[in-house]
């Protein structure tokens, strides 16, 4: 349908995350008929693209990366203004940790107070661009809330599935964007169950983690960002909380992109990657020690960390293999932990997280304690959000 | 202090705002000795300086006009990554009631939640940079938590007085930062009393609206933001949530030092400026209708809109010379008008934010139906803050 249209996109392909089999991106897809796996968005990257001519310095939102992102039709951008969020250097607790640099990237900056901003903007994006007049998703809160104010902004029809426990404000925020809310008892693999059931004859577009292409794509963009903030430098260790993972298998992605572009040069190393998980709800952690072969048995409990609540990622192989690659690891994080982290990014960095970033820092003072990671070492956390949604998780906690 | 420094801050002193007289830049000031007016920082603008030379693209904050705010030395910059807020195209809104050009700054995605932020880290900032160890403040909520976050950053102790009736979200961030909270019965003016007593010996830096300058620096930066983002050209109506007003004073000080830049060239109009208020706290309707000669003895009900319930605002002579020299007015909007334009926003645009937001959209349908602002002219609301925060006063009202 776009054949005529003339787009900065270097937008080529989709590709199956398993067997490499090429699918058209000119048309709705959801994971590879091949493989039931995870389709992955290729580009044009060998043609010369200097930084310079690839990013729009003017645009202060994740869309500075539009050449490399997969909308054609700049017409069919849904946005609230998502991305270029800030890097800060944490210096009180580099010092009182004494650690040689310490980076934090704030998410919680984003529309709707979460990374998950960034996905929903790409995938509603593209939905639109794609002829998609409503959306479902399954969600442990965040997403919800930012697939209900994309389809608004897009005007579109939204499902949101969440787990009865999910604290209010994630849900009132729902009813406000004007979404359709539907509460299950249980974590999101239960909420995916419902989905399956609400839409079974198919009428609205499942948005769930990597079951379309695009919101990979725009979770990318925390790759793109660092790296140009950095001023094409990258941190030696990064640490990221993983629920469904797409943010980390997408910052690498990005890496990888910018390795072909030439952005990156060779003699950057990329950084250890840490997924850091709720002992609660650790699959990745279990598979990754060798306590079971993949996690789709796997029975996650609740945590104060609605987001790390994800019992079966569909994108564990890609989290595992990020892992491998990087020559990174895995690190549960228990409430209490989380709370403590919380406690010490407010007290002494003025930054009120969710209980997702409290863990990420914890799981950095763990791997520095048990000598993983060097006080030398650059180390960049990555918040996913912001506290206030979680409030009600946390009250009379601080 | 900073005579040995050199700085490319184009920082020259402060004046009285009554009479003109001028006060060092280098020492603590509060207030003018002569007036006991708001004292405003001037700078050097004559000498030639190009937006290219002046503004540094790659920061990605309110920083990025740092030669046009008064911090000597980068050193003390106590920063979260505000401002450079995005600027948004309401479509749907702008469709359905038949307007050209509808948009809206969304003030919500800064630290904190709130434009706050902007105010206290060039505060707090400046605060650093002339050896105060602690702050006091009176809020209506938004700017006790941002006060609270950046004393937390640059390692200051911080008290704030809230009214007791503030949602808790509004008291629990303040917690989470370490900040000292006092509750009191009665608006921000009765808070302000308080301080007045906490603070009899003078230990803390009070940084209410008005009596240090800064704040307003900070705040200023809105409009640089709103001229770069519109490529030097401007809305011809703003519509503003005036509760103590240095948004609306900031601003217009900022087109001001741009004329004087040559940033703004003298053919491009200045908006016309709307303060728009709560029913229930207007005290700057009141005057400027002519229902009493100032508001020094105004008495405000509470609202919904936290940050309108601002019964006397120090700078309600600033206000006033702003409205006059734009041509512009004042709206009151009520506690169930907000609620609609929340609606609205929310459902249509997919931006939860503040009810002062929502009665800025309602401001504007109200000046349009009036046929003060014609259907064919550029409009921009300024949305001072998320909604999430605010939960407690519009839950079930979606």
């Amino acid at each position: 349908m776009q054949s005529t249209l003339e787009t900065i996109s270097r937008l080529h392909a989709l590709e199956c995350s398993v067997c490499r089999a090429t699918y058209s991106a000119t048309v709705l897809q959801r994971t590879s008929a091949c493989c039931a796996a995870p389709l992955l968005a290729t580009y044009e990257l060998h043609e010369p693209l200097s930084p310079a001519a690839g990013i729009d310095l003017h645009e202060g939102s994740m869309w500075r990366y539009r050449r490399l992102l997969p909308l054609l039709d700049e017409a069919n951008q849904v946005s609230l203004g998502e991305g270029f969020t800030p890097l800060l250097p944490l210096t009180s607790l580099a010092s009182r940790y004494n650690l040689a640099e310490l980076l934090i990237k704030d998410e919680g900056q984003n529309p709707t107070g979460s990374f998950k901003a960034r996905g929903l903007s790409m995938a509603i994006s593209k939905a639109k661009e794609l002829g998609v007049a409503g959306c479902i998703i399954p969600t442990a809160g965040n997403a919800g809330v930012a697939m209900a104010a994309y389809c608004a902004k897009g005007g579109m029809r939204a499902v949101v599935v969440m787990p009865r426990h999910t604290p209010q404000a994630f849900k009132e925020e729902c009813y406000w964007y004007g979404a359709e809310v539907h509460l299950v008892d249980g974590l999101i693999n239960d909420c995916a169950a419902r989905v399956r059931e609400l839409n079974s004859a198919n009428e609205l577009l499942d948005v769930s983690t990597l079951k379309e292409p695009y919101r990979l794509e725009g979770k990318k963009t925390m790759g793109y960002e660092l790296a140009e903030q950095l001023r094409w430098t990258l941190p030696d260790v990064l640490l990221y909380p993983a629920g469904g993972g797409t943010g980390l298998i997408g910052i690498w992605k990005a890496f990888r992109e910018m390795q072909a572009l030439g952005w990156l040069p060779a003699e950057v190393p990329l950084p250890r990657m840490v997924a850091v998980q709720a002992t609660a709800c650790a699959p990745l952690w279990a598979t990754y020690t060798g306590q079971q072969a993949n996690s789709q048995q796997y029975v996650g409990r609740p945590t104060i960390a609605n987001g790390l609540a994800v019992p079966r990622p569909l994108g564990e192989a890609l989290m595992l293999q990020v892992l491998r690659e990087s020559r990174g690891t895995v690190v549960p994080i228990d409430d209490q932990g989380m709370l403590t982290g919380m406690r010490e990014l407010a007290r002494h960095e003025g930054l009120f997280v969710a209980p997702e970033g409290g863990a990420v820092w914890m799981a950095a003072r763990k791997l520095v304690d048990a000598g993983w990671i060097g006080r030398h070492e650059r180390m960049l956390l990555l918040n996913t959000g912001s506290g206030q949604k979680y409030l009600e998780n946390v009250m009379g906690q601080a």
